[in-house]
Parts: structure tokens; C-alpha cells; sequence
């Protein structure tokens, strides 16, 4: 295959290192570390063949080529041979019209990419696959490790079990004891993930596991590597894919970690390089107000984001300070034409209950993004006319507790006004009448 | 359009009904409906022809004919305005290879079929989307209802509500007070439906909501419908379609009310009826053991299913003693050379957690199927060389209970041979090290 990709640093310092090489910053500056293609390799292809080869494999295959991640292949993890590739068919998720609750904001179009709707219900699964496929890849040629490893209680975890269960190879998983309950780590205990509780805080478990990476005794599969970037970056192909490679004038992302932000910028921005597609979205990046430190530093103007204290969110796979991706994220803003917006945690409680209203059932960091979205459209920044993706990060079939309590008014500061009790009523034909009656009336 | 269908009696009785009729059962002996399609109209076009069309439209539309469903909407529901039709794009999910785990059953090709990874959360919004969308039509053609209603405490009310949500119509949810939990619930609840807590049982709540839509005061959602057959039919079709328009040797489907194994048999034979394939595969239906009467009476070569007292079983869904659809699957089961097979509880949850550890995740259902399959193989029933789908019916992550449970060993009666809890190590870098080691090596 004549296409390639490598490793660059991302602040520009020389030097390229093979994907398969375990390497997570720049070996010269410590910095954050890029994927860089060979764009002039991939221009011997016209546009009009790319988009012809993407949508002859789209949810079609041959296997795993079906995969929204692997169907991008050449743009992705370049010269990666077939058999080393762990796929759950990821990717190819809906990209659903949300007439009631678009009218319901005042937009004409509005659009949600369903990532959750995935193998193990979040976005995280498409960079997952491309991770576990090139580690897969490496200890094929001689990579000598004990297992792919994370810190990660939530999405990041369940996502790198199941690939690395689907692969065969051994994972591990460390957490502070006794902080985090079986429900949330059930799925990579059932993918048969070794999942190690520490008696240590958060901190002390990363410690470790950077310091087992730093040995080569563990292949780090944190969100600072730049390879689930790549298999992340297929959300923003498939969007224009499935509005007929065009792009929309909004892309709206909840963010916390910010890789996503750029994930979505280097997709577009790839799209557009290569001439599939004319222009570029704007970006609008969502935080919650507990933890916004890219909200705070945008919107001073300043290029630096400086770390924040995050509080308690029900968005939790975003309540983040320190975000490991700000420099990404920036430059994401930078060539979007992007903007950053916060809400509180009413706002984003809200928002999921008003979506759920009209048949979308979201999870926090979804909902994060639909406040905004509100937000912006009453600020005038988004226009009733224009066409808006919101990209939706997981299922909401995670969040039942948070549902639950929404519903039952438990949630601290949050007033639940779209509260949808059950109704007690007698076991009798009229009283069941009566009450269906005036529930149709007030829908209407 | 040339194209029609309509109801018809499922035992023979004389008479064809719109398919916008409110009408549950045969008006002249009460028994089960079906629905009929003209086949002749249908045959205007060839086998090549539909197969093209379904592929043009396949995840791609234009909305909403991207669905897995509307993709099909000359086989399901003919005739339908574009604009009557509610849907979440609905289909189209993954069928999953399933390597590591087809191996350690023994079978060079396994396949996941995971209706699961939808909307809602399980194969029920394919029959929902035809339901509401049928009933949204007869409502603009002046059908006057209060709601459209079910009396169920799972997938179907979460499928009924998000769609009814999804069209701006009320929906009603009959239950037993304080006999079902919120988090069971909340799927209805957020999507808005009037949830009814009734001081009664189960039974009591069936009464009021069929006698409520005898007087044409609800429009009820229940499985006997045949509508959502139609939609569901459309697995049986994109099975075909993503194995490249060819039928497997075996389709494996848990079944409780055993209107799914009628829908998997009506989708095949259009397809064989219609020329896109040339065989039947054959199906095997999976119960679980406390719930089993379709297989008492398959074995005992009875043709009537005598109803039995459903017991505890961990999956829940098809925890059914007297099943609605028991004609409709004995007529699947004739024509498909079908068989069926019961699975312990501790045969399930082992099942569940052998798959998962090869990076699936599996609901109690889908388990039971994985279940029988490994019992089928080992009789030699199913063959090493056999082309066998699973058809997996819900996501699991609509079952963390069951999941933790399993894995702290809490399960009444199930040993949890597979469970995987978590490992208390101190934090100290050797022994995270030692530990990792071990691992790795009992992976080997």
C-alpha cells in the first residue's frame, strides 16, 4: 500500500516513529504527539473515488471494511495488515433527525450523531479499535508486554476490555479501592479485564501505570495517544458521508478531555485537504460549568488553559480540570471558526429531560451539548436556517441512576421541571379514562 | 404504489383488513391476525432489482429509508406516506463476527446479529416503528384515540414510548403498583408517556388497557399485534443482505412470546418467495428452562402449547408461560426445520459470561441462545462447518444488575464459574508488577 502515516510531535519538533512504536509524547520536547498522513499519497486518488471506495464498504464490508472506522482504513492506520485488525464493527452510527426537539430550540435542521449507539456504548470504541489494533499489530513484530493498560473508571476502560478481549489480549485496569462501585466497572470485569484496586487515590494509580508504561511492562492506552484520535476522527467523515459529503454549519460537541474537539477538526480538516468537501464546520464545544476550564480560557482570550478545581457533575465522563488535549483543542477553535459555551447543571438536566421528551433518551454529556446549543441559538450565534450536528458521546442506557433520579426530583440543585412521575390511580376502568383524557388534552 | 398488504386471519378464516384497522384479532373466530402481502405486485420486480434498491437505501437513506426497516418499506408496510413514518433509524445494526467465541464453541463461523445496539436498547423498535407509524397514519385518516397503550414493564414500553414520543402522540403504560421500580421504568418516563400505577396485578392492568382499546379508547401496542412482526421480519432480511444476499445454516433466536421466530421465518421466506435467496436456514428457538413451554411441547411432539407457570429466570423478558405467538412459531418451526432448546440458569449466566469474555457483552437473553447453541453443538445437532447467526436481542447494558450479581457471585442457584472481580493489590509498583505477570501468563 502507498499510503503511510507516523508520529510527529505536535509543537513541531523533527522527527517521525512508527504507529507501532509505543510512544505517548514527543521523545524531544515531552509534548503531545500527532498522526501525520501522506497527503500527497492519498491525492493520487481523486475525491469522487474516495467518496465512490467509502461508500461501496460502509456498514457493508467485506469484513471488517464494514466498520465506519476500517471503511476509512488508508486515512486511518495506513499499511495495517487485515488479520491484525480487532474490530465490534464500530462506527456507522445513526445520524438521526430530531425534527420535534429542533423545532422545539428553534432550528430548522438539527441532527444527532448517535455514538453511543456502538458496541460498548460510547464514542470511545472507534479509537479503542484502532489502539488495540496497532498494540495487536506491534507485538506481532516483537512488542513484549504484559498488557494493555488504562486509569480509567468509566467509558475508556469498557471500551479497551472488550477489544482487548475480542483480540486475546491480556488488559488490565487500575483503580483507587473502594472509589468506584462494581456497576461501573462491570464491564471490563465481564470482558475479563484484570482490574486492579489500589489502597492510593486517583493520582497514585496513574503514577503506576505511567511508570509500567515508561518500563515497556504495559502498553498505555490513556487519551493522550494519538492513534485514538485517528479512529476518532471518522465521526466527522461519516457526518459528511451521511449528509451527502457535504458539511453542516454547526458541529456541536460536549468535551472534557478535549481529543474529541480535534479528532473532529482533524477529520473535516482531512475531508477538505482532499477535496471531498468544500468548506469547514464551525465547532462549538461544550462543557459543563463545574469543569470548564476551556470555557474560561476561551472566552478570556488566552491560549493557555489553565487547570480548574472540576466540582461534581452529573456529566461525569467530563468533569475533568486538566484537560490532557487543551493545545488540540485550541487549534481545533482556531480553524473551526469554533466557540466554547458552558451550562450548569440545571441547564444540562433539563436539556436531557426536554430532548428525552421527543423519543432521544441522552446521557449527561449529550445533554451538556444541547443546553449549549440552546445557549448559542438564544445568543444569536447559531441561526434558526442553519444545519446543526450535535454529537452525542454515549448511551444513555449508562446513566440510569441519573435518569432515575431526575425523575424522582433527587438530584441536588437541579429543580427536575420536566419531572415525569408515575401516576397512582385505582384499579377502575373510569378513573384509568378520565385520567388518559386529560393527559391527551394537555398534549394538544 | 402497486404494492399492498393487509390483515388476514393467521388460522384461514375468509376476510382482509386495512392495515390502519384498529384490530388485534380475526373478528370471526378471535384467533391471531397476520399480515399478507400481494406477492404477484412485488414480483413485478425482479430478485436483482430489490436487491439493488435495499442496497442503495442501506444506512444511507435519503431519510428515512437509510433505516433497516423503511429500507424494506415495500415488504413491510406499502403504501405508508413518507411523511407518516416515525422512526429513530431504526436496523441496520452489526452482525458482529464472533471469532474467539465461535471457536471455543467449537464452530468456524460465528455471527452476532445485535438488534441490540439501537435506539432503545432492543430488537423492539423495529416492530414499534411500523406500529406507531401505521397508527400515526389512521390517526391522520381520523382514527380518534386517547393513546396508544401497552401494559408491559419492559422493552416494549421503553420502544413504545420513545417512538410515540418521537411522533408527538400520547402514550399510556398500564402497570402493577409498587411491583415495578423506577429504574425500570425511567425509559417511559423520560420519553413522556403516561405512566399508570394501578393498585392491581398484571393481569388486572391487561384487562382495563384491552377493554379500554376494545371501546376504542387506546390503540394497544401489545405483541399480539402483527404489525410489529412486519418490522421485525426485517432481521431476517438484513441477515441475508450482510452475508451478502445468502441465508445461513442456522439462525439461533431467544424467544419467550415467540412472536420474533414467526417474524425471522416471514422475512426468509420473502426472501425465498421472492427470488433474493434460494433456501430456508434452519432455526433453532432458545428458552430458558423456568420458562419453557415451547419446548416441552416441540419435543413431546405436541402441535398445541399448553401454557406452563413461568418461573424466576434472569431472563426476564422471555419469562413467559402461556405465549401469544405459540401457532405462529410452530409454523416457523414446520417450515424451517426448526428445533428447540431449554437452558438452565446456571447453562445461561455461564453462557453470558464465557461470551463476554471474548469482548461481547451479553444480555440474559442472548445468553440463553448462546446457551442451546453450545448444548446443539455438542449433540451434534449443530455442525464445526455450519454458518450459525445468533440473533441478540437486547443490549446488556440494560442489565448491569445481572452483570454484578454474576461477577460477586450473588446469583441464586449459579455458580458464577466465570466470575472476575476485582483484585486488591497494595500500591506499590513490584507488586502491581507480580500481579500483571500472572496474568498475562495465565492468558497463555
Amino acid at each position: 500500500m502507498p499510503y503511510n502515516a507516523a508520529f510527529r510531535c505536535f509543537a513541531g519538533c523533527p522527527g517521525r516513529y512508527p504507529l507501532t512504536q509505543p510512544l505517548y509524547r514527543c521523545p524531544t520536547c515531552n509534548g503531545l504527539l500527532d498522526v501525520v498522513h501522506d497527503l500527497d499519497a492519498l491525492r493520487t486518488r481523486s475525491a469522487d473515488t474516495w467518496k465512490r471506495l467509502f461508500e461501496e464498504r460502509f456498514r457493508r464490508g467485506p469484513w471488517p471494511l464494514g466498520s465506519g472506522v476500517w471503511g476509512k482504513r488508508e486515512w486511518v492506520a495506513p499499511g495495517l495488515p487485515d488479520d491484525a485488525i480487532v474490530s465490534t464493527d464500530e462506527g456507522g452510527t445513526s445520524l438521526l433527525r430530531a425534527d420535534r426537539h429542533g423545532r422545539a430550540l428553534g432550528l430548522d435542521e438539527l441532527w444527532i450523531k448517535q455514538c453511543g449507539t456502538s458496541h460498548t456504548g460510547s464514542f470511545k470504541d472507534l479509537g479503542m479499535t484502532v489502539l488495540v489494533s496497532v498494540v495487536n499489530q506491534a507485538i506481532r513484530q516483537g512488542l513484549r508486554v504484559r498488557a494493555v493498560a488504562c486509569a480509567s473508571t468509566g467509558d475508556t476502560s469498557a471500551a479497551l476490555a472488550a477489544y482487548g478481549a475480542a483480540a486475546g489480549l491480556p488488559v488490565a485496569v487500575l483503580l483507587p479501592r473502594g472509589k468506584v462501585s462494581t456497576a461501573q466497572l462491570v464491564q471490563p470485569i465481564a470482558a475479563g479485564a484484570l482490574v486492579l484496586a489500589l489502597d492510593t487515590d486517583f493520582d497514585g494509580c496513574m503514577t503506576i501505570v505511567q511508570r509500567l508504561a515508561e518500563d515497556g511492562v504495559v502498553y498505555l492506552a490513556n487519551s493522550m495517544n494519538p492513534l485514538r484520535i485517528e479512529g476518532q476522527k471518522t465521526v466527522a467523515i461519516e457526518i459528511a458521508q451521511q449528509l451527502g459529503w457535504s458539511v453542516p454549519d454547526w458541529v456541536v460537541l460536549p468535551s472534557g478531555n478535549l481529543g474529541n474537539a480535534y479528532a473532529l477538526y482533524a477529520g473535516f480538516r482531512m475531508l477538505k485537504d482532499l477535496g471531498l468537501t468544500a468548506r469547514m464546520p464551525r465547532l462549538a464545544v461544550a462543557q459543563a460549568e463545574r469543569a470548564d476550564p476551556l470555557y474560561r480560557a476561551w472566552t478570556a482570550g488566552q491560549r493557555d488553559v489553565a487547570p480548574v478545581v472540576a466540582g461534581e457533575t452529573v456529566a461525569t465522563a467530563i468533569r475533568i480540570g486538566n484537560p490532557v488535549s487543551a493545545p488540540r483543542a485550541i487549534k481545533a477553535l482556531d480553524e473551526m471558526d469554533g466557540v466554547v459555551e458552558a451550562a450548569t447543571e440545571a441547564e444540562i438536566c433539563d436539556a436531557a429531560a426536554r430532548a428525552d421528551r421527543t423519543g432521544l433518551y441522552t446521557c449527561p454529556h449529550t445533554a451538556v451539548a444541547l443546553a449549549a446549543l440552546e445557549k448559542l441559538e438564544r445568543r444569536g450565534i447559531v441561526r434558526r436556517g442553519d444545519r446543526v450536528v450535535v454529537v452525542s458521546t454515549a448511551s444513555a442506557l449508562k446513566f440510569t441512576e441519573f435518569k432515575v433520579k431526575y425523575h424522582e426530583r433527587a438530584l441536588p440543585d437541579v429543580e427536575s421541571t420536566w419531572a415525569n412521575p408515575p401516576v397512582h390511580v385505582a384499579p377502575d376502568y373510569h378513573r384509568v379514562l378520565d385520567t388518559l383524557e386529560r393527559h391527551a388534552a394537555a398534549m394538544t
